[in-house]
């Protein structure tokens, strides 16, 4: 693994980014059968021979950079993987594109200025006003290439496991499939119920789906301020937010230089890049609200969307008459998007403009395959605020757009909250479900107590692991820097894999059939203190490593059957071999019927170690 | 705040621990109205004179090292508040005690010793064979100063709370009351719903209740290994713990030196203390199991009831015929006592010692009054085994040996799982609360996924908070080292902090009538840009304000009204209070008929500030 931390102090020209493989992996690729040049990534934990197991296949999100085979240059940006296929359809037409202005990158020139990426590509867009999104070739039946990417990949394991194990799970009405085919992706695009975010100027991006019936997703929010960071820092979280399993990024960047940061981002990531155009429309108008225009805004969508942006974040639904329903609260509105709107509707004393020009808004995305994700803007931003009139107004708006955008061939996903207790977060699905039909619902936490600055990412992890149950199809992750700070590369991580724990709780209480291969493997690497597997096959290898290594660092005691929270005397999971072994010896029978008869049982056992406490 | 680390390369032969009140905080006593000698500490943590509002009264386990009014030695241990409550009931008698022998330190000596407390007290014990438990009174209507003190110690924020908020959670059928009475404590006890675990040898305890109607409480486990650790490093840990707001705190340990070390952890712990006496038995016979006799144990039972124990982990449920069913588990026992019990009962092919002579451990457990926490020997190790058969039938003999114990007037608890993915957990609390006859159920976490070693304190966290809100209460937390090692100081608050959030996120979700008062004080600082308030406010001001502080250093910057999230050039709260001041100034009826009759609204808005996102 190369690992060159790029720092504030000496900002790299070329940023570095962490490369390689994760311990005992290795990228495998699996092909398509509908479109056989497909080349689907998986990523292979290898357990040690004695184990006398497969290795075990896990998601990877992470892209070209931990495939040794291949090699990134942050200058070239990554292979267009999906260039051919949206060729092959036909029904696009490239075309100068928009000429980028001194406003896109907040007025700023000279050295301050984030250079341009290398190499630009002509933008494509519709031919003809068509729609070139996944929807409109899911309701005309057409399986492209990218749901059959999508369908391999959500497969993992699921075919060994198939006729070996019972489902065990509640779904609370999520149908999710023994295994998932093609049409199968194919028929819940169509429904609106998942979507595929994939623009077709980021033709880097590798093909996922954001649905309920699918494993839950986790989203990674990175992005500068106007107080902090740099291009190469962002590239740098970006790849390394995906290197730990961020399923999408991101990019909130409010300060200077937010186009050409942009830019660097997109041609670099294997993962869809979602946005809030309307931070970057309020530095054109230089951060005064109620300068805002639909003019300002839409050059702003047709920019990032000639850029390769895969989903808008629109707080369409902040409308003017909601307002006076958040003066009472304990935080008022805690989203930007939500107050910048809210802030330019009192000044007019007019509906937002987003609202009204939501059909043009919607023919831009469809001509480049941009997703919705319709954001609540007036989400509570405390426990007190939770579930109020405010955000259920809120909702019941964002589901009147869904039925526009649906009706546009536009995919959707919805934002919810924010800050909730654990019992009225189901309430939150089961309205999103039945006022949105449907659509996929992604949620920020919500974090179930306000009490804990500084461990918001643990406070949001509870919801989102219930929330991810009940039915949230993504999970927009909190780090620890939430309501104190912008995230940093540490801070990433941690956010990162908390959120991949509370993604992967919903997928196993879900009833998920593949979910549980990974918990067994590590469990029982763990019975077996078989250190290393036990290293390899968690979430993230080196922690787990170096928390063990604390107590215990000599390379002899990766083998040694007992550790340091008991000692080499004793060990509990040392005692159940030696059950095992004797059932095995005298037979499960014949041990029963001892047992029944209350003879003695003489057990030969040597002095044995120890593991789990109390 | 003095803080010293105590550390292993030079072990102070005085324990350093840390003392001194948190940031802006208070502690405060209250006195009874029956008992008017008790004094029952709470910490009022003020805010800024803007906000012109009370100090934040929270619950206090920190004992006399948060006072700055009271000076701590350990070497004399603290002030035995209990002593003249004990002595005024006038039913027990003190007594020469038991002698201390070299098997009780594991045979170590001269140097490797750890030394003595260098002060003894005659240990008492129950006059004539009588019951001198908190249950013994409860039943007989009597309300002890211990239950006084619990009354007004859970109350905090409830007076002024009362009359001002409707009740809002889901309490799954437990019946938290409004305001706390000394007869509710005592009644909750009487049914056994409810335990105060309160050895007369250890007055130095402040009362605290575990039940389903009171505040959720934690325990935090410390305790040397034959592999690490000191007296001075388990003191300091004990100390380290209850700052943070462990409510009890288990010593656990197994390597040598367990009467010494656990002598002075005692003499200096303000809250209940727990052991698992088989672990000092079974380093009585040299870490071999099978030489474990009912002497041995018993005797120990002896040792650690005069020292002063609080309550005893007791796997008298792990019974010999259930061992054949874990034989086909993914990980077997992986609880350690029940593993040695397993063991134990194999080999001689007999039925355990513990449940054979279950009522005797009960008279001695009546004498002195340690409560029972019948322990989980055969709780699930990983998310495959949740829920089998070998885990409930174990819960129901526990709830077998409840009754039995309920008979001899002994204060029972019920010990929990364990790893438990999402959908099992509420099966857990409902078949626990059936077959206790509802006992205090105190689980550890549980983990909702085995594939994160290194955070496990998450993984846990997540199954802790939705336990405690389904009726579990107490939660044993789990720390990062979980599976890898043994935890150190920061470790140890780590999980602390984590187990603080899931047990609160249970009250508020619960709707504990007092829970939510600190949240929503956070939230108003929050709102109101009070940044001082909201670090003090929190679980842990130091890591908020230090998060804070690493983009925004200046002490300028904690008046800000703006964060490094979005700057300072527009902040979404910031906008939420010029809503807020407009609809003062026109009425809000004047400006919701404004917003009816879409006239122009003027908002003389300045250019404003930033702070949480999306």
């Amino acid at each position: 693994m190369t690992f060159i931390q790029a720092t504030k102090a000496n900002p790299p020209t070329r940023p570095a980014v962490t490369t390689g493989p994760l311990p005992a992996s290795t990228k495998v690729f699996r092909s398509g059968f509908l479109h056989p040049d497909i080349r689907v990534p998986m990523r292979e934990i290898a357990v040690h021979p004695t184990a006398g197991e497969q290795p075990v296949t896990v998601y990877d999100s992470s892209g070209p950079y931990t495939d040794t085979a291949s090699e990134t240059q942050i200058e070239k940006g990554l292979p267009r993987v999906r260039a051919s296929w949206i060729e092959a359809r036909d029904d696009v037409t490239a075309y100068d594109g928009r000429h980028v202005k001194p406003a896109d990158n907040g007025f700023v020139a000279g050295e301050q200025l984030t250079p341009e990426f290398p190499l630009r590509h002509r933008p494509l867009k519709a031919r003809d006003g068509k729609a070139v999104t996944q929807l409109v070739y899911a309701k005309a039946g057409i399986i492209t290439p990218e749901m059959e990417f999508v369908a391999i990949r959500e497969n993992l394991g699921r075919e060994q496991m198939r006729n070996t194990m019972a489902r065990d799970g509640e779904s609370f009405g999520a149908a999710i499939p023994d295994f998932v085919t093609p049409e199968f992706v194919r028929d819940e695009v169509a429904r609106g119920r998942a979507i595929i975010p994939a623009n077709i100027n980021h033709p880097e991006s590798e093909p996922m789906a954001i649905g309920r019936n699918f494993l839950v997703k986790i989203n990674a929010n990175i992005g500068n301020s106007a107080v902090s960071s740099s291009m190469a820092e962002e590239v740098d979280k970006m790849v390394w937010a995906t290197r730990w399993g961020a399923d999408t990024v991101m990019d909130l960047s409010t300060g200077r230089n937010i186009h050409n940061i942009r830019e660097w981002i997109v041609r670099n990531s294997p993962v869809p890049i979602g946005t809030v155009p309307l931070y970057q429309a309020l530095e054109k108008v230089k951060g005064i609200a109620e300068d805002l225009t639909w003019e300002v805004y839409r050059d702003t969508l047709i920019e990032q969307a000639e850029q390769g942006v895969d989903y808008f974040t629109i707080h369409a639904g902040v409308r003017l008459h909601y307002i006076p329903l958040t003066v009472n609260r304990v935080t008022g509105i805690v989203s930007r998007g939500g107050s910048i709107m809210a802030k330019w509707c009192l000044y007019h004393h007019k509906e937002s403009f987003l609202y009204q020009h939501f059909e043009e808004i919607c023919d831009i995305c469809r001509a480049y395959d941009v997703s919705f994700s319709l954001g609540d803007g007036l989400r509570p931003g405390s426990v007190a605020d939770a579930n109020d009139a405010a955000q259920f107004a809120e909702l019941e708006t964002l589901g009147e757009l869904t039925k526009i955008a649906w009706a546009k061939d536009c995919q959707v996903m919805i934002e919810g909250p924010g800050h909730v207790p654990m019992h009225k977060i189901k309430q939150n699905m089961d309205k999103q479900l039945a006022v949105c039909g449907e659509a996929p619902f992604y949620t920020l936490g919500p974090l179930t107590t306000d009490i804990a600055p500084g461990y918001d990412h643990i406070t949001s992890g509870i919801g989102a692991a219930m929330i991810g149950w009940f039915g949230t199809a993504m999970l927009c992750y909190v780090t620890p820097k939430e309501h104190l700070g912008l995230p940093d590369r540490d801070d990433v991580k941690t956010g990162v894999i908390t959120y991949k724990i509370a993604a992967h709780a919903a997928d196993l209480a879900k009833g998920h059939p593949a979910a549980k291969i990974r918990d067994d493997a590590l469990s029982r690497a763990r019975f077996e203190f078989r250190w290393e597997d036990q290293f390899n096959l968690s979430l993230d290898p080196e922690t787990a490593r170096s928390l063990h290594d604390e107590t215990l660092p000599k390379e002899a005691h990766k083998v040694a059957h007992f550790c340091s929270m008991c000692g080499p005397k004793f060990c509990s999971m040392r005692i159940s071999h030696d059950i095992r072994a004797q059932t095995q010896k005298e037979g499960m029978a014949a041990m029963a019927e001892k047992f029944r008869e209350g003879g003695d049982l003489y057990m030969p056992i040597e002095v044995a170690s120890v593991a789990t406490r109390r």
